[in-house]
């Protein structure tokens, strides 16, 4: 079995048919979004690259059937129902609803992933069950930083990394092979695995959503294993799955 | 004075004017050999995107003045007089030629990188003398890892990580600011520095140039400080300059 990571959007080649699962990883802020949107029951989540896909896309349901997500410059859409805070995804809001959703970084690479044999999302927030899930399907894997903007975030290297991490402890029988960016994650989290809140507090991309007073998302998005769901992209939607091992 | 690293080619984006130095490292082994060539007495070395760029130029010089140098896939070019091992740029073959060069990576990343206000290359054989010079100039400056094919290599990485770390160190008066990428590129150095021969030899290029019976690069391309050049590219031209903090 063999790990990869593509540490920035450039890195990530994904080849339909090579049988490999693709795990999107965008800790601020995408990634804890979907997955706390999921948890309070939203009922499916439809990631798009552009505003225009969710203006249009809303047109084909009744309008209180689906939100319209997602952000731009971090801040929520004009016109939309919600940005990309998770502190916004609570279960009065969401509950039986479709959300519509594009974010600057996240949605491009699940819209990029699309194709591959497994698609699941991953973010600090449910760190465990992603990989509980990887070792038991013993799939190749590439997980995919979102960054920002093509860019490298130092919270998606780190959360990826403890992804490898995790899976090289917890793997029994057979060694898992890692690519040179996936050693790389695996280093980067180890130095910071004491201190997760620290290090997004102090990443480029923390300290700019605290700038723009949106530092309270931070600590929701650093909190390991508050959640215990793997979103699966399936025909393009991201459905809530409960980490059960037989599914898929 | 801000540091950044671009850990990939994709992530390298220099601007024109805006008074940032570039420094290009590919370890394995452009950045080794050109500084090789240069410090055994080649006069100039001008780098090019193409393998057929080199032939067009060479047209332009006496056939004893010039040197057909480079590699694709690792391995000497067809009809061309060195490949890419700094084993092969001795005293006696490079000494007062002009050598054209072509690379897959390394070439590649000096061609991008034209423009900027001051263009260097790195590897660790010259690190102590790269660190110095950025040091000295306190220009803001973007480190630029040449990879491989797009992609990032773990040595480049390290090498780029062993600059950050040691400027950092090094920096007396001011402080120096790191992008994300420049932070995770110093503590993949700081994991692997007391075992660089350790990390080169395990990368997955130096895996590769192992099994295609190039390993005798390794050591070379691993020894720190060998060498105290600072190649400086100037009008598309690499020039054989010591270490002179009033040049340039």
């Amino acid at each position: 079995m063999k790990i990869d990571v593509a540490l920035t959007p450039g890195t990530f080649h994904p080849v339909k048919g090579d049988g490999k699962s693709v795990i999107v990883v965008d800790v601020l802020r995408a990634s804890t979004t979907i997955i706390t949107a999921l948890a309070n029951g939203g009922e499916k989540i439809i990631p798009f690259a552009t505003v225009e896909d969710v203006r249009e896309s809303a047109k084909a349901y009744p309008r209180d059937r689906v939100l319209l997500c997602g952000e731009r410059q971090s801040v929520r859409i004009p016109g939309f129902d919600l940005g990309n805070s998770p502190r916004e995804y609570d279960d009065s809001v969401v509950q039986g609803r479709i959300l519509l959703f594009t974010s600057t970084n996240g949605s491009q690479m699940l819209i990029k992933a699309t194709g591959a044999a497994e698609v699941n999302i991953a973010g600090f927030v449910n760190i465990g069950s992603v990989v509980e899930r990887l070792i038991q399907k013993k799939r190749d894997c590439v997980i995919a930083c979102a960054g920002h903007e093509g860019g490298f975030s130092l919270e998606d290297g780190v959360c990826a990394g403890m992804i490898v991490s995790e899976a090289r402890q917890g793997r029994t029988g057979g060694s898992i092979r890692l690519s040179d960016e996936a050693l790389a994650a695996a280093i980067l989290y180890e130095h910071f695995a004491d201190d997760l809140q620290g290090m997004i507090k102090k990443s480029f991309w923390g300290e700019y959503l605290t700038r723009i007073g949106l530092g309270d998302d931070l600590p929701l998005c650093a909190s390991v294993n508050s959640n215990d769901l793997v979103p699966v992209l399936q025909n393009g939607v991201l459905m809530k799955k409960k980490l059960d091992l037989n599914y898929g």
